[in-house]
């Protein structure tokens, strides 16, 4: 069926169930980032393939909400489905739930599938229909109706993480997260997003796209953790090694029943924000509910010290991998043909010479020439283009190694660029420089920093339309709350950096229809000096490529700036010589090289 | 009556009405800032006279919660009164909250006068008293009993103000408020806060230390505005002349009873953080409330045109004040008799020459050596010393001119200052300079921007234990939301930056024992370009006084740095040199030469 075939099959259900308006957000049941492929009910229905968006049906109109990465794809995908594109965050563009307020007749319907809304958008949604005097129906997913060929839940086996990655047992992790409990008063901690269920549990599987997620529930009490899973996904082993931790085996589903039996004597932990809305309405209304952001998201954000140093590891394997690939490109671009594509694929070949490779840690992006300006472009077949001189070449990938994820980000010169794409290649190195060599106080978030990799671009009226870093996950999601770089507040993104934490800087410039450049690191966050004004910290990049400096212009850096690239390049060099062969190691002495 | 006695006293007065802890706020019935002699019971109870602190008094204990701004001074006032000095925000110093709960015992009485105590505030109060099952008891101010020659309410006249410095009449004021009430469904709005009266009726007066303002709360409606005031401040023209604009008048203290008359019916628009707690008890609970900050907060940080020419020239005046004062400092110390005292008198001196002046716009500092490290400093007959060469003199004043309040720091160098004082004074002057040049785009708040003045304090694992700048009102409040420069974020503190917003920008350095340096200039946000990625900000610096060159190592400052001294030195030569005598543009010229 074509895109507005599939409208009209769905439109046809909702005027059977007396539907006004439907929304199809991009979520599974666990506001995971990246779903499996049976969670992909927005992309089925509009075509738009990106990993954020909310597509909002009625009789008359489709629109499909989505943030600025997204903004070029979805406008391409979108032509011609009659699907119109909300810009989220542009002026005169409404918000979903100004649309809602606008659009919803009065006692009119707003249907969704309960299980991908979060709580609290469901709580805004309802407070939109009270004002209408009209329902919500959130317990059928109508998508499936239409959706004839729908892929099945993932059954692939989980397995289980070692100590010597995870540096932490299960007990104890049980243990930190009932002391949360117990601040609380709480008898039961119900969790649903998988990378907390994971990160807890010390396993990992391949139920998601990318991230090495398990399908699964969890109620955490004082002393039994109840997971609800598709028991086929463990191994007899692993089942034993978990009972042995007081876990108790349910079926994937049953927790929509079993939320039920709390009664009114309960007081339950769960974050709203990452509960979904139908379970949280099987919760008795007479049950105490505590909302809090899930304890575990702030355990796992702070690396602990085996951590540290496999991602180290990790960074290092990937910053070779890297430099191997670099050297390639640049000795055989114009001689051999080397597509977007091939390019990825040349470098996941690096990457799994270096062994305990596991997959890509997320979509990669290998975006040549004006595809560089789409902020999350994926090539395929349709759009791939053969690398040509003259032109930059952005990669944004990563790996999952048992040492870690990756999460990096090269813009590479291919031959002689223009000076308008050196000087935009070098705002935004010295962007990336300023904000890795940020020296700060505890207190800190990413709010009081991310002026120092905007003010290149803000001194010369620029920007770039997203965020400058996140939190990165190990082997879990890519994208890891609660930090982040932001230059506006947003509630719970926005957390103090703890020693541990690692954060991309990634600045970039986008210019449609030319070119697209950034270039991301990974900071380790560590602490410094503590003295009568408190606890003094700084980043420690631990990603260590080169920023191409076919592409520098030293003549826009002030000799600070120099100074920082030159610091960063002698660092590279120093760290990677000893996994080098002796022709890489010359190359990489050229590419590491002193500007002036 | 010693400290000591006036607390036994207080204690027989608690004892008997069975109040277990009682708390003296710094506030009048309005949330001032600063408070009339009548309100000065936090002072009259504990000795402390800064401008900020709360008392909160047990049988057993006394305890005063301050911030950094007064941990030394609060120190030396508080030693030998047997009450402890609580440092806000320092690590193991219980909030008032914590203390609260570890101490009033179950079932106990907590004791405040409910006029002094915000909304907000008596609400957390309520909670934790409710833990304890214990009663709170807002009815009654203790210190009433206590304080024998307490000074009476202030019967000071108020006065208009016209339209060549208001720049809107208040019809057009009550029109853009009622507008805002109209977006929430308001039958009445409640304002408390005497800088939102006085802005809305374009009146000032002098019932309030330094700032003119006058005692009053109102009541606005669709078709009237209810102020409640001693109507002995208001001359008979100045009644006829609001009498237009529909403002009725009722006694001060009216309101408590009045407020009880809106039934079930109404809807009000208040703002909790800024309401007292006695008066809203007193609100039907009947009424819908719509909480929400104040829009006339909005309204009066936002600038007009004829306030913006205005303050230009109460800043040149000023401005120029501070060269001459400057001047003679330079010229005189060392040889004739100066001190701590003498000098600041000496500076209003100048400014009164200037003329439409109508008093200082705060308590002002006027501190001389080791003095200068305390950040609120006031010098008094004991306190005062003279001035000798080898020192630093931290003058932060202010004016009110007709044409607008001013905020200005300045340190100077008195003779030949030691190289660490030299090293700390172009610190000081970088970070200020530096925040004054951002540019940035819409959107940003102070928040976003404070790292630019950290920056050079941090990267030497140095700070200073206070916000980098405040908004400032125009003979109003002079410290005035809903902006600021904070690094971290703070609810209601930091609002987006528009057109015509004032600032202060001044960082500082405090050494414990040696030397304190500030450097404070006020800053207008000005628009500048407006392209696709948004509208680009930056700030005008309208404070025009040099940097003493006499404690500036030019060593220390890269070319970048030394180009913004330079750049701001130029402007304020070129600015003043019209208002000054031949022999004073000499001096000017020496003392806003390049650096190199």
């Amino acid at each position: 069926m074509s895109i507005p075939e599939r409208l009209c099959a769905l439109r046809s259900v909702m005027a059977e169930k007396g539907i006004d308006v439907y929304m199809i957000p991009t979520a599974d049941f666990h506001q995971s980032e990246y779903v499996g492929d049976h969670f992909k009910a927005r992309e089925y229905i509009t075509g738009f393939d990106g990993s954020a968006g909310t597509a909002v049906i009625t009789e008359e109109e489709a629109g499909l909400w989505t943030d600025g990465r997204y903004f070029l794809q979805a406008a391409k995908q979108l032509a011609g489905t009659t699907i119109e594109l909300r810009k989220m965050g542009e002026p005169e563009v409404p918000t979903i739930s100004e649309y809602l307020e606008k659009t919803l007749p009065e006692g009119g319907t707003l249907g969704f599938d309960g299980r991908v809304i979060s709580v609290s958008e469901g709580q805004e949604y309802e407070a939109i229909v009270a004002g209408k005097h009209g329902k919500i129906q959130y317990q059928e997913d109508l998508i499936d109706a239409v959706w004839e060929d729908r892929p099945e839940l993932s059954k692939e086996p989980a397995f289980a993480l070692g100590l010597e990655y995870t540096g932490e047992t299960t007990a104890s992790k049980l243990e930190r997260i009932r002391k949360e409990m117990k601040k609380y008063g709480a008898d039961a901690h119900v969790l649903t997003t998988l990378d907390d269920i994971c990160w807890t549990l010390n396993i990992r599987g391949n139920d998601v796209e990318y991230f090495p997620l398990v399908l699964s529930y969890a109620v955490i009490t004082p002393d039994s953790m109840e997971l609800y899973i598709d028991e086929s996904k463990l191994s007899e082993a692993l089942k034993a090694e978990l009972a042995k931790d007081g876990i108790c085996f349910h079926p994937y589903n049953d927790i929509y029943e079993d939320i039920k039996k709390f009664g009114g004597e309960t007081t339950l932990l769960m974050d709203d924000e990452r509960l979904n809305y139908a379970l949280y309405k099987n919760i008795s209304e007479s049950v105490t509910r505590i909302n809090k952001q899930n304890p575990e998201i702030l355990f796992k954000a702070v690396k602990n010290e085996a951590e540290v140093a496999n991602i180290r590891k990790a960074q290092i394997k990937d910053s070779v991998a890297h430099v191997r690939f670099m050297k390639w490109l640049k000795e055989n671009v114009g001689k051999i043909r080397i597509t977007e594509m091939s390019a990825s694929d040349k470098l996941d070949e690096f990457r799994e010479q270096m062994g305990n490779f596991l997959s890509p840690s997320f979509d990669p992006i290998s975006a040549y020439g004006e595809h560089g300006a789409i902020v999350h472009y994926s090539s395929s077949p349709e759009t791939n283009v053969e690398l040509k001189k003259g032109g930059f070449l952005l990669t944004d990938t990563g790996a999952g190694f048992y040492e870690g994820s990756t999460d990096i980000t090269r813009t590479y010169a291919l031959g002689e660029v223009s000076q308008v794409m050196k000087d935009h290649f070098t705002l935004v190195a010295v962007s990336n420089l300023s904000l890795a060599n940020a020296k700060f106080r505890k207190g800190s978030s990413g709010l009081t920093l991310d002026y120092l990799a905007r003010r290149p671009f803000w001194e010369r009226n620029l920007d770039y339309n997203h965020g400058t870093g996140h939190g990165v996950g190990y082997l879990l999601n890519i994208h890891e709350g609660p930090i982040g770089f932001r230059w506006k507040y947003r509630v719970g993104e926005s957390w103090e950096f703890e020693k541990g934490m690692v954060i991309t800087d990634e600045p970039g410039i986008y210019i449609e229809g030319s070119h697209g450049i950034r270039l991301e690191n990974e900071l380790l966050v560590c602490e410094g000096e503590k003295n009568e004004y408190g606890q003094f910290m700084y980043f420690d990049a631990i990603t260590l490529i080169p920023f191409d400096l076919d592409a520098i212009n030293p003549e826009m850096m002030t000799a600070e700036e120099k100074k920082l690239l030159n610091d960063y390049h002698e660092k590279v060099y120093e760290t990677l010589c000893p996994y080098l062969e002796e022709e890489e190691r010359e190359w990489l002495k050229k590419y590491t090289r002193q500007v002036m």
